[in-house]
């Protein structure tokens, strides 16, 4: 391993000398297959023909300094760097836990805070606000703020050399705005990848050109303003009952949490808010949720019974149908039915992000990142992969687990301990000095149990996976009471626990707020 | 003046007898102007050219049935409309008034919420959230989402008919998505126009494409994003200290109460916030206020010299300068320097906005709509125009009055007292049929004081025109407090009056968040 380090190192350096143009252009992608060949797999593809690219334009010392300028290997005596990429329950877990006094820590995302997922439908129509739902990595972990040799950079991560220990950023881009980006490394001594997934379109056209998805705190705005347009569009004289009823449909894709929690919202909002605040549409407006198989099905069958009455009762339409294609403002399902829509949502789960699938490592059942049961990566050192960008190789025998808040926050607790109290106790912080660290007891994932809310104060907690109340399932305002004091706990902050305690209360006092801004 | 109304409809509706092609295109510019010499002024010269042009292809009659169908105008025995432009202070101050079991009411304007424009500078830095200072014209007034014959229509307004007594709309597009806009007219008794300024550039090339504007939530909302943007940048490696510099340097162009607040607020997130959350670029963030003159012109010298003292304690660097160019990354001032900027707001006032450019209505001395001391626009009927839009006509021999809120606000009251107490008592809501309605006093404008915070828990109170307080001007903590609480007590809602405050003890207690959403 450490040969094919050297070796590589030593070729780039060299670069300028080995010879002629082809050969440089050629080289990273070769020394990457060496690689291969020899101990696993390094590099990202994306990152490999970025490089081989500008290669051929300078030369790599030049290129190294000059676009991959940033943070350097620590040096002996300076504190172990934890690089962690994303934000997301894993990542803050993780981050929130880390020992700062052991530890230096960068932590790399497109985004600064974390979003609390389980209330991001209800930020959609008002009953939360979405500043309520967000969580500032600064606050979960202040040091990256603060402590001189901890960061946090706003930047996706583009490719990793898991020999040289290195990740390549590209800083984000203003929307719009004109951008030049900007690129730069950041060396490593542990690596914790905890990047996500994405949402899965199965390959549908026209999904990603006109369905809203429902992970980010920026996709609920947007759902808002959307619903609020809507709303006021089919409000205008002059404008055809068909082109009202399409406006005024909003279909949901995807029967699981997520749809179902959305739909319920939506039902809520349409029956105590549109009632009182659009009252000359209220009788056109319909939601449809359409799910290819059952609703929540991994729910107890008494709670799914229960979810499809209430949903029905709540003027939800439940449909069976696949989605064939989407257009602008219909959609065609396999059996050739044209359903117009006004505002689709997408919520078919999640898969692989096309980070995750261009990085050449171990992968797991899925396509996640391949890991063992203490959370490594291995064939490769000091990387580490929590949440749902990871998965148990098939050799560990374990199963890939649910793409849920509840499994990363749980490998992000675990990795932390793993960190502070094992690899950091044992001074195996910095690079290449944890191979003969005893890590003890493995990762082992229990169940605590599924919550869903269906709208009306009603939820739905399914407890038979956890091993303090085996076999409980419950559904009703009980259920809901628990839903929201569960969820209200698990908020990070005090700060944001206060606001969306706030924020409940003033929905029931006044209502939803209705502005539609921007 | 009926003679020219029926002129001009009989002309319409003849239109294909009339003649050709070319007869026809020429047709509504020529009825204007026999309009314009026979009783002023009717329509905009916008509406007839988008006019002109579809005429040429289809014929008016079909024009008007199919592009334009809307609300038509009111029947005997209907209850008057009242069709008010516009959701700033003066629209929504008098929406609020409006007794609606006289009139039917509708609203149109691009934005369904009015801004707190006094406390938009403390969302740009989280101090606030956006929701706290956006009412729902909704919940202003009730019936506009309630009443079966009351709307809410969110669309530009794009020509008026004063002859025909009828607006004419286009809906608003949604954002980036594509969009076909769909016109409409809205016929009314009586037209309030409330359509507010729009920020003056002086022509300044650069300034629409690089600089934000604050009057908008959607414009704090860039700020903030735009702030948190290049706080992250400027600290990721490699990143050159000039670079850094520039991406640091916050200028706010214009010294009047916006500009000044909002150099307060940003010194005051500086001092506290980026302090504790941005420890690695403390010290390289910077603010500069330019102004061509002097700051805050309009207030009391003691109060001026205060402010500017304690701006310059503050670190915000003041700076007399006129700015000729803006790029991308620097401005060029009059003199020649370059200055180079990563946020810049431009807040040197306002100016007519491009519709009421386009409205051929008297105007009065800077180009707004010229109305009488009852607030009336002369020369047609049943026109009235309050807020930034509208100036006292020379010949009233009264001054324009400063775009301010408290303008709007006052003349939105009285304009709904004449409504409610004069015009309706008497009958008179219905067109063409006020002529002969004694409208009482005009309106009289006193300004009760002015006031603005200067950041760190200070602010001027400048009461010198006051009625009840002469002379009487104020700066300092005592201040600051009068400030809060004025304007706690005139945000519209208990809701957002309840939020403003909940926000304020959050930010003393938790500090500002820091999320960067979208």
């Amino acid at each position: 391993m450490a040969l094919a380090r050297i070796a590589r190192s030593g070729f780039g350096r060299s670069g300028g000398a080995i010879g002629g143009y082809s050969l440089q252009n050629n080289y990273i992608p070769k020394a990457s297959s060496l690689g291969n060949s020899s101990r696993g797999i390094r590099t990202t593809p994306h990152f490999q023909f970025q490089n081989a690219e500008r290669i051929a334009e300078e030369s790599e010392s030049e290129y190294e300094e000059t676009r991959y300028a940033g943070l350097e290997a620590t040096k002996p005596g300076e504190k172990p760097r934890v690089v962690v990429i994303g934000t997301g329950w894993g990542a803050c877990r993780f981050l929130k836990g880390l020992d700062t006094k052991i530890y230096d820590v960068v932590c790399i995302s497109p985004r600064n805070h974390m979003v609390f997922t389980p209330l991001l439908a209800s930020t959609c129509v008002g009953t939360l606000e979405f500043r309520s739902v967000a969580e500032p990595v600064s606050r979960i972990q202040t040091s990256l703020a603060t402590e001189p040799n901890s960061y946090f950079y706003l930047a996706s991560c583009t490719g990793i050399d898991t020999d040289k220990h290195e990740v390549y950023c590209e800083t984000l881009s203003n929307g719009a705005l004109p951008h030049e980006p900007h690129y730069f490394k950041v060396a490593y001594d542990k690596l914790v990848i905890a990047a996500g997934a994405e949402p899965v379109t199965f390959g549908i056209k026209g999904v990603k050109e006109n369905a809203f998805f429902l992970r980010e705190v920026n996709h609920a705005q947007e759902i808002r303003k959307k619903l609020l347009l809507n709303l006021m569009l089919s409000e205008n004289p002059g404008i055809s009952k068909e082109e009202k009823n399409r406006l005024l449909h909003c279909v949901v894709i995807g029967g699981g949490p997520t749809g179902v929690e959305f739909s319920g919202e939506l039902s809520d909002f349409i029956m105590k808010d549109v009632r009182e605040q659009y009252a000359h549409v209220k009788d056109d407006i319909k939601v449809t949720l359409i799910e290819a198989n059952e609703i929540l099905s991994s729910f107890d069958i008494g709670l799914r019974q229960y979810a499809i009455n209430h949903l029905n009762k709540s003027g939800v339409r439940l449909m069976q149908g696949v989605v064939k294609e989407v257009h602008r403002k219909k959609m065609v399902l396999n059996d050739g039915t044209d359903v117009p829509y006004g505002l689709l949502v997408w919520s078919t789960g999640v898969g692989p992000s096309q980070f995750v699938k261009s990085l050449n490592l171990p992968k797991s059942p899925g396509g996640r990142i391949g890991i063992d049961e203490w959370l490594r990566v291995p064939s490769v050192e000091d990387v580490f992969a929590v949440g749902d960008c990871a998965g148990f190789l098939e050799q560990t025998g374990r199963p890939v687990l649910p793409a849920l808040a509840q499994v990363a926050e749980r490998q992000g607790k675990y990795l932390v301990d793993l960190f502070n109290k094992k690899i950091g106790k044992q001074n195996g912080g910095k690079a290449l000095s944890a191979e003969s660290i005893s890590l003890g007891d493995p990762f082992v994932y229990k169940h605590l149990g599924s919550m869903a809310s269906v709208g009306r104060f009603k939820a739905l907690v399914d407890l038979r996976q956890s091993k303090d109340a085996k076999g409980i399932s419950h559904a009703g305002f009980v259920s809901w009471l628990i839903w929201r004091s569960a969820y209200l706990t698990r908020v990070v902050s005090w700060r944001n626990r206060f606001y969306v305690a706030v924020n409940w209360a003033t929905t029931l006092v006044f209502g939803r707020d209705n502005s539609r801004i921007g």
